[in-house]
């Protein structure tokens, strides 16, 4: 059974509504904060990977549904935590006042711990999967988040704001900040279908480096060339935050050639998976080319 | 083999040093926040219970570290994120400066999550200890320390900062926020020690539910009674900050009565445990008379 991008998004968003528990307790106005932020969803790219792996590997999507839920939860509790005054002091996040504009600070704050924790949590949901591969998941997804992963990208992010990065640094910063967490999507995929092949997990591996970097020059090219209605946030932001992107070392051309380039590395990779890849090659060519 | 406070203490703090690897990959600024909250440590009472109650339970203490580390560090991500200026805003924490006043806002928020997110990732370092184990393990600590348990007891506390909180409100609050955890870390000694049988866990949880209110008691009789050089930190603290405490609801005398009284049930509680528990017993009763 294959399915479609629209029917992964269903899929995906039922299950989070049923992870994201009322507690009833009286603490209750931290959960809407979190449901807040997760309805106030993108694209899904990290959860639907995670799916979609599972399945090209011979798993059970709906088993795999936890994970990809737990991927969307770090994603979001990110953003959360990004927008506060102290990070990037963002109002707006996708056309809506952000978390903590219309939750209070120390609600958002503890909406963002709140959903990090909950993801763990929702890992251990997983049925139909060994013990030992949840494991693998709790660890892959630490692992990958953490100082050496997600959180360590934003580090760094933060501390060469003032200096001047070339194109090493970004890559540096982008594998981190956001390839971590891609990276982290597909190998969750593959450990929900069980796979332990390392050929494959590394298969898996080129094919989500590639996309994230690809994912990242697109954003950076967007930020030059869309509308703020098309973009669902201002635009030029990269500007006037006086931030270095992708485009402003390498320029608009080089930046659409590189994209297009990484995206035919991460199609060649897919050769190195079990399944039928056309879901995979159909959605790296399409991160290529969005308009928002 | 039994093993001393001290001895415990020495344990913890070594294997501690171990988990929070340096990631030499350029962000190790936020490692280092991460180290110096954690080293500024106080009793390391969560670590301790979870050791402990391993022991007595027939397990191997050393195959508990990665559970007790754990604890340790939801605990300290715990009070890096109440320390920040937009929860509780406290500069010092334990006669040092605070996470974000030593290393600025930013870093002391991703330290937190850093702390947070290294748990999780600790607890799948546990050798010995079956799959399944390690599962149940990351499922009580994630629960007890989400929204259902100690994030959930920082906001009821926080929506509960304008109102007139009662005996009960009191007591929800303080069971979600210093009693889950202390909950979670009896649990996790159990867990390691691969207990199953549910009246033993029924004895450890109420001897937690007990020294967990105990505690909390304590802590607000020692703002009242105690000096700022034996505390440690500014006392009259909860009187400044307009805080109900239990003894502004009942007075100094009931409060050392309940303690007490709390204190008796915790060490009856201990009659379910199947090994030796003399020092629970001790860890109980010195919990209630110590200075600070």
């Amino acid at each position: 059974m294959t399915y479609t991008k629209e029917q992964y998004i269903d899929l995906i968003n039922q299950a989070l509504e049923t992870y994201l528990y009322s507690v009833n307790d009286g603490q209750d106005i931290v959960v809407d904060a979190m449901r807040y932020s997760v309805r106030n969803g993108g694209k899904r790219v990290r959860p639907m990977l995670v799916l979609e792996f599972c399945r090209v590997c011979g798993g059970n999507v709906e088993d795999a549904l936890p994970f990809a839920c737990a991927l969307e939860m770090i994603h979001t509790y990110s953003l959360i935590h990004d927008d506060l005054p102290c990070m990037d002091d963002d109002d707006m996040r996708r056309g809506k006042p952000s978390c903590h504009k219309q939750f209070g600070e120390a609600y958002a704050l503890l909406a963002g711990d709140g959903l990090l924790t909950l993801a763990f949590e929702t890992l251990t949901k997983a049925k139909n999967i060994d013990a030992s591969d949840i494991v693998r998941a709790v660890q892959t997804l630490s692992e990958r988040s953490g100082v050496s992963g997600m959180i360590g990208g934003q580090v760094i992010d933060l501390l060469s704001e003032d200096g001047e990065p070339d194109d090493a640094l970004l890559r540096r910063i982008d594998r981190l900040k956001t390839g971590a967490l891609i990276q982290a999507s597909v190998r969750l995929g593959c450990i929900a279908a069980g796979v332990t092949d390392e050929k494959i997990l590394k298969a898996a591996d080129v094919y989500a480096q590639n996309i994230g970097l690809a994912f990242q020059i697109v954003d950076d090219i967007l930020d030059v060339t869309s509308s703020t209605e098309a973009l669902g946030k201002p635009v030029g932001s990269d500007e006037k935050n006086d931030k270095v992107t992708f485009v402003k070392l390498l320029g608009l051309e080089k930046c659409k050639a590189l994209a297009e380039e990484l995206t035919g590395n991460a199609v060649q990779a897919l050769e190195g998976l079990p399944g039928d890849t056309k879901f995979l090659t159909d959605f790296a060519k399409a991160l290529a080319v969005r308009k928002n």
